[in-house]
This record gives C-alpha cells, sequence and structure tokens, in this order.
C-alpha cells in the first residue's frame, strides 16, 4: 500500500537535493568543530556560514543576524525568555494571542510563574487577531509583543507587518513565531517589522532537529544557553553542523522554487476544499483566503477526529488531529475554541497539510477516504441523523 | 600532505558504523515527527527509544532516565538552570570548581547575576578536587553541587563517586559534566552518585550537535526549554532523530570497544609522554596516572602555544591550545592557572588528543614537528637561554 503523507505541519520529507549535500557531508568526514583553530575546524567554519548565508537570504536577513538553535521551539524560548530576563527591570508586561503555539503559550506560562504579566488577545472566527487590540493592549510595562505569522492548526496568516508598525511607533520588542510558514510562503523581517522571527528547517523539506531565530541588530536579549563563543556568543553549545548545512540548502531551495510550490499547493487546496464544501455538516477552519497555501483543517460534526485519522491510516493516509506537539492529549483545540468552535465540533477535526510531492490523485483518494470513515462513523453516532 | 588529526577532544570524527547508520536513515527517508499519532511518525519514534537505550545503557541508566539535547553545553544548562529555578526557595547556593567548562562557569555566571551564590571549590596541581573541601562548601542553602567528571584541558578525572557519597548523605543534587569523560571511559551513574550527568556525542564518534542529559528519578528540575510534550515533558521541540540515531550507535560502540579503545589511547598517550620528558623544560599538565587515557596537555616554557600550532598545522598535524569553546581569547586557560601553573608556562600550552585512527607512527611525526617548532621559537625567545 502506498502511504499518502497529509502531515506536512508535523514535518516534512527531505529534498532530494538536501539528502544529497547532507550525505556528501557525512561521506566527505566534515566533522570539525568550527572554534577549532586549524583547516578541520576551518572546512565545518566554512560550512556553517554558507548556510547561515542561505538561510538569511531566506527571510532578506543579514547572516550576522541569524542564530542557529536546535528547533522552531529553542528559537522561541530564546526569543520570549530572552527578552524577558533582559529587559525585566523595563516592565514584565508581553503580549500574545490565545491561538499560539504550546512552543509559546508554555514559555508564557513558566514566566507567568516568574512574575510576568501575559495579556492573549483573542482572535476572530478565522483566527486573525485584530491590530488595534494589540495597540490597545501594550502599556508602559510592556516589554514584548509576541504573536504568530501562520497558525499550524487552521493556516491563517495574521497581520504581522501592521503589528510590526505599532510595536516599532510603541517602541516594543516584537517577536513572530514563523514555524508554520517559515520556507512556505515569502518573509521579509523588514516588510514584517519585527525584531526576533523564529523558523525550523523540517517545515520546509529540511532535517528535524534544527532551527534559527533572527535577531534584528541591537536587540536587548539573553542567551537561552550559555557556555562557549559559539553563534558570536548568542548560542553556547557546538552546533550541529549536519544539520544545519541540511537546513541552509533546505532554505535556498525553498526561497527559489516558492512560486512553484505555491501555486502546486494552492491547486491542491482548491481541489480538496470544493470536494469537502459537497460534503453535510462539514466546516473548513481558518481563513478562506489569508492563509497557508498547503494547509486545510476541515471539522465534521458527530464524528471524533482520532476515529477519522485511523481510518484514513488504515488506507495508508497520514493526517493530524492536531498541533502534533499537543499529540495525545484529549482536550479540544485552544486554537479551535479560540475560533469559537464549540468543543463538540472541535473534536471532529483533522488537518491535512499538502507538500509538494502530492498530486491531485491523492487529492481524490483522500477525500473518497474520508467520504467513507465519515459515512461508517456517522452510520454508529447516535447524535446523527442523516437530512 | 596527509593530516594527523590530534584534536578528538575538540571534536571526533564518525565511526565508519555511524556514518553508515545516518546515510541509511537519510536515505530511507526516515522523517517523520515522533509525536505524529501515524506509520511515518511511529518509525521515528522506534529510532529514537532504540537510540535511548544505547545510550542509557552506556552510563548504566535507564532508557527513561536520558533525555536528548543538541549539545553537552545545552546538557549542562538544563541541569544547573533547571534544578537552580525548581529549588530556589530551598536555597540559593551551589558549588562547584574553578577548572570547570565555559558551559559551566558561564551558566553559574548568569545564576549569580539572579542572586545565586556560588562556592568555587580550588584544586591541588593536577587539578584535583579534595572531596572534603566539597563536604565543608555544602551549606543548609546548597542546593546543588557541579563538579565535571574528567577536565577537558588537563585530562585529570575527578572523584565523583567519593563527592557522590557526599551529596547523597546531605541530600544535596549533584550534577557532573561527563562531556569530555563519556563515551571514553567507563561510566555508572550509580556508582558515582550523581543525579544528573551530562554527555555529548562528538565526543565519541558520534556526531556534532547532540547530547544527552541523565536525570535520576524525582530530581527536581525544570525544563530548559518550554513547549511540546516531547521528552517526558522534560525538554520540548522536535528531536535531531538522525543525530540521535548517530549518538546512539555511537554510544553502543563507545560501550563495546571502550577496552581495546582504552589499550590503544594508553599506549599512544605513553609513548608520546616518554619522548616529552626527554624535552628540556617542558611541562605535562594534568594527574599523570588519574587522567583520560587519549589526553596529553604540554607546556612548553619561552614559546607560545599559538605559535607552535601554526608551526604544526604547517605540518598538517591538528592540535588545540586550550578547550574550542574559549578559542579566541588571549587569556591563560582558567584550568592551567588553578593548577597553580604561571600565566607565561599557560601561554606555551598545546592540548594533543589522540582517537582510535591514530598510530604510533602519528605519534613519532606529531614529535619530531613539535620538537622543531619549539627549536625555532626558542632559537627567536629573548628570554630563553639554551643550557
Amino acid at each position: 500500500m502506498n502511504t499518502i503523507y497529509f502531515d506536512h505541519i508535523s514535518a516534512t520529507p527531505l529534498h532530494p537535493a538536501v539528502k544529497e549535500i547532507m550525505i556528501n557531508f557525512i561521506e566527505n568526514d566534515n566533522f570539525g568543530n568550527p572554534l577549532s583553530q586549524h583547516q578541520i575546524g576551518d572546512a565545518a567554519v566554512e560550512a556553517l556560514e554558507g548556510a547561515r548565508g542561505q538561510v538569511a537570504q531566506l527571510i532578506n536577513a543579514k547572516p550576522e543576524e541569524i542564530v542557529f538553535t536546535s528547533n522552531g521551539t529553542e528559537s522561541i524560548n530564546h526569543a520570549i525568555k530572552g527578552v524577558a530576563f533582559a529587559k525585566f527591570k523595563k516592565g514584565k508586561h508581553i503580549v500574545s494571542t490565545n491561538i499560539e503555539h504550546q512552543s509559546v503559550a508554555r514559555t508564557l506560562r513558566v514566566l507567568m510563574k516568574l512574575g510576568y504579566q501575559v495579556t492573549a488577545i483573542p482572535v476572530d472566527k478565522y483566527g486573525l487577531v485584530d491590530p488595534n487590540d494589540v495597540e490597545k493592549a501594550i502599556t508602559d510595562n510592556t516589554i514584548l509583543v509576541s504573536i504568530m505569522h501562520a497558525n499550524n492548526e487552521i493556516g491563517t496568516i495574521e497581520p504581522i507587518a501592521e503589528i510590526g508598525k505599532i510595536t516599532r511607533a510603541k517602541n516594543v520588542l516584537f517577536h513572530t513565531d514563523a514555524v508554520a510558514s517559515g520556507g512556505n510562503i515569502s518573509i521579509d523581517v523588514d516588510e514584517l517589522g519585527v525584531d526576533l522571527l523564529s523558523i525550523a528547517a523540517n517545515q520546509f523539506y529540511g532535517p528535524s532537529g534544527v532551527g534559527a531565530l533572527y535577531i534584528r541588530p541591537k536587540t536587548e536579549i539573553f542567551p537561552l544557553i550559555d557556555g562557549g563563543t559559539q553563534e558570536n556568543n548568542r548560542r553556547a553549545g557546538t552546533q550541529n553542523i549536519l544539520g544545519i548545512v541540511g537546513m541552509g540548502k533546505a532554505a535556498e531551495l525553498a526561497r527559489i522554487e516558492m512560486p512553484q510550490r505555491t501555486e502546486h499547493l494552492l491547486k491542491l487546496k482548491k481541489a480538496f476544499v470544493e470536494k469537502l464544501n459537497t460534503l453535510d455538516e462539514v466546516h473548513i477552519n481558518g481563513h478562506p483566503e489569508i492563509s497557508l497555501p498547503g494547509l486545510v483543517s476541515v471539522s465534521v460534526e458527530y464524528v471524533e477526529g482520532e476515529s477519522m485519522m485511523i481510518m484514513l491510516e488504515g488506507e495508508g493516509i497520514c493526517v493530524s488531529t492536531r498541533s502534533a506537539c499537543a499529540a495525545g492529549s484529549l482536550r479540544a483545540s485552544h486554537v479551535l475554541v479560540a475560533t469559537g468552535c464549540d468543543y463538540v465540533t472541535a473534536q471532529g477535526t483533522l488537518i491535512f497539510s499538502f507538500g509538494v510531492g502530492n498530486t491531485l490523485g491523492d487529492i481524490d483518494k483522500a477525500f473518497a477516504a474520508l467520504t467513507r470513515s465519515v459515512a461508517f462513523l456517522r452510520s454508529m453516532s447516535p447524535l446523527y441523523k442523516k437530512k
């Protein structure tokens, strides 16, 4: 049975060219420590700095503004805790939203235990933040605004550039969690007006376990990890050079191939949404237009997302019910609840996230399998009454 | 020109079997997210948990006591900051030494800025800590003792098991930075009596950018990185599965091959030390017996370590002058100064760290090159007078 992988929001397969460069890197015995002052260290520096340039270019940053981390979560922790600890004398208030990824939400919860105050801005039914709400939430004690670029469960893209104008006018640092969007839609740190931006390689056909944090020059921020002088004293510890080389290549390819990838993903999404719209009591979550090109979140009434997921897997189709990082939790998604979706409907949710390797044929098969699973599960539901 | 690599303390080349397993992992498209609840996620879980077992076995721990991190530095930060933040209500005093790696020393300095007190225990001329000093330093406010297992600059192995008895009797948590020793000498977390132990794969022929932290059950410790439920809620963020698979294999090989590796390294070390002892005004640092089998730190009077290193590199021999993580600093090594070595002699220091791929022929070549460089540099020194 061929697998149809529709869970690119959890992890993307490696691009063939990324695989090739990583395998070559291993075969060529390029194992040096970039801080060693000899030829084997120099080769590692070259690999590291080449990748830094590639990642910088993806988001229109300068290489020296990029700090490599071990994943999106570390980038986010670094951004939020780093600013919170560096600026606590100015204030202890942080503005965020109620649809952030756990990496932001849990980090903020830890800071709250340490005496910080957090204002979580609500979103509309599409999951959109109103920039006016951000402006109103900022006080004299606000040291940071952290709002995600694109939501990883419903795909909605937030008005980051508009919020960036507000934070700049109010002289407050601005971080955006761009883990779901980075490498998938165009990002320009200057246009967005952000001071800090987090991305992860495994969202754009690079390896898992490597991320980056963009830090605008002169941003007051502490390291998350202290020790050696790596990453220009901003992130200690020997780097995952192999992963970073893979991330660099993936970033270069994402930048070059983005128009074609987007066109392909939008074609798949359009076809899938059209089919979904023919089903009864099925809702598509998130904004219909201002959204990630490859993601469709669908809530099906009277059935459990988990049950549908298991039935789809039985037909070789991999999807997810919510953020992988929250998998196993039985609570309704906080993102869907924030958009006003009721708990029962939220439980019947599946996230289909497409990738460059998927085809319209995959869409057809997945839709057929989904239709079968919904019909079967509804036939067993005491609540469902066929119209 | 063939390179002779004598800088294994900075990074080790990948073991051929580690290269093989990593290349296979890439080629087999094993890219899943371990938290995804489908077959592609399951394959990642299998790889992750297999490696966890291999790493646990290396240090006589249970798999569930191992948390994967992005390097030794992260493990150390997690251990020290995690305990400091979890136990600050009990007290804010930490006991350490004055020869720790920067990952410990700088982390402690950050904690001192946050109001913690640190007692740095001195060492003897061999770099050895006296366990009685540790006992005396512990107060009612002490929440953690952090003492390195083997020193990365001079190789001396500290009496961790004796200190472990003291910390256990005094009911104080005990962390050891075993980055330089892990995979190179035998480690048993129960014999050592430690609650926390940090290791890194690139010290034992595994990849750079992956480490592990051993956490004894019931240890009160906060995560360093908050977010998803990965690593049993102890370390959020998608793992570097490829690197972890490499670390697991490297740990297995280290455990199996350790006796032969040790024998080989000791043979090289003995041969090199015998040759060094024929030179005038040359000192071997660290303990002559209780020491890492593959490391020789040598201080040469009247010359600069940096100059010798550059001359050796001209002959294809890679060595280091100090901890790679402190490379570029012009100050004398804090480790050598702590052993009573004067600043001028400390400046003339080279660290030779051997590996399983080195031969007695390499030792001969390196010694001949060292002799030439010392003679040349001393001939230019206004201070040196030939005896």
